[in-house]
């Protein structure tokens, strides 16, 4: 039975090892597990990813940082997500088109219409099954990240109280995603333990698998 | 008084040669001309025309083709063509937004809603004033192609045969469009000599100057 799983979620939520934890959960089911990421996940979206994350790059305006992603996306959903899923597998992917309507749109203020109509350009249309949110608070995601770059010296300035600000705004439109469509989005609280952010995410997926027809496995 | 021309035309239709000619002719008469290219014309262009000509990227799919043409000209469009008209400079652009429409449009047969869409969004609607296409005829641009290449071996094959059914349409495309907005093109003929073919663009050129009240230069 072919499956698309994205997760969303910002750095330090513990997306990563909850990414791991649910692709050994579905071969341990026996399902075709293929891992992947964006920006990237093909030799061209590699090459993309690196444009968008070059430090150098600061001077990158908005239309054309979305106009790459989705050029990656674009190439990921051709050359690796649709045709591991025509084969019956599942797809567990680092962000997707959802990161993209959270940080241009929301985060950014830019035109959601013109961003649905990219994304579903670039995408074919393909939407996930299942979108794992990992919900962290901003500022504590701000405090943990403080505390690792700069140990101790917690001055609170200007940047820091934009980049709360930015971060507010994604979390919010994350969770108006999420509101506005229950039956794709799983909304976990990260600061849970791993254990119980496992435990959530698994249920929910038996949930699906169970309430799935079985002639399509 | 800002002005936006844009070249378009196929390999061997001798447009690097007339671009030089005009921005000279421009230049003569006191503007500030300003030349650039697409894809590229950006620090970030020219990573972006490192992906869409790298043969190795043979796999790359049409959106993601789009996607990639569209963001270097977002960034193009805001970083060099607007800052540019702004101070009241003239631009002349090698290729803009007309080849997408052309090659992935009506060669390719994508959605040109969607190429609108996605122009638009790249762009911020900045449309050229004055748009000059070399017209070729494909035939004889593939021609000199082989005669240039395989010196003698004019041998037909199916691969030949594409290129000239795509290239036609593209042609076809290019002609579509300039008779849909005549105010906005100019076709002549690339068979023409250099001589009359820089003529006829120059005297388009007065003619624009002379009709655009001179409250703005």
């Amino acid at each position: 039975m072919s499956l698309f799983i994205t997760f969303e979620g910002p750095d330090g939520s513990g997306k990563s090892t909850q990414i791991w934890r649910t692709a050994e959960f579905l071969r341990g089911l026996g399902h075709e597990v293929l891992l992947t990421r964006e920006p990237g996940g093909t030799s061209i979206g590699d090459q993309i990813r690196d444009i968008v994350h070059d430090v150098a790059n600061t001077d990158m305006c908005s239309p054309a940082e979305v106009l790459l992603y989705s050029a990656s996306r674009a190439q990921l959903v051709h050359q690796v997500i649709l045709p591991h899923l025509k084969t019956g597998g599942v797809v567990v992917c680092d962000r997707y088109a959802d990161s993209t309507f959270a940080y241009q749109g929301y985060g950014r203020g830019m035109d959601k219409e013109a961003l649905r109509l990219i994304t579903q350009f670039a995408t074919q249309q393909l939407k996930p099954d299942l979108t794992i949110y990992l919900d962290l608070d901003p500022a504590e995601g701000l405090k943990r990240k403080q505390n690792a770059s700069s140990a101790g010296e917690g001055e609170w300035n200007r940047m820091d109280q934009l980049a709360l600000d930015f971060h507010r705004r994604v979390r919010s439109g994350y969770l108006e995603m999420a509101r506005s469509e229950p039956d794709r989005w799983l909304v976990i609280d990260a600061m849970d333990s791993i254990e119980a952010v496992s435990q959530a995410i698994c249920q929910r997926l038996e949930h699906y698998l169970a309430k799935t027809p079985q002639s399509h496995v």
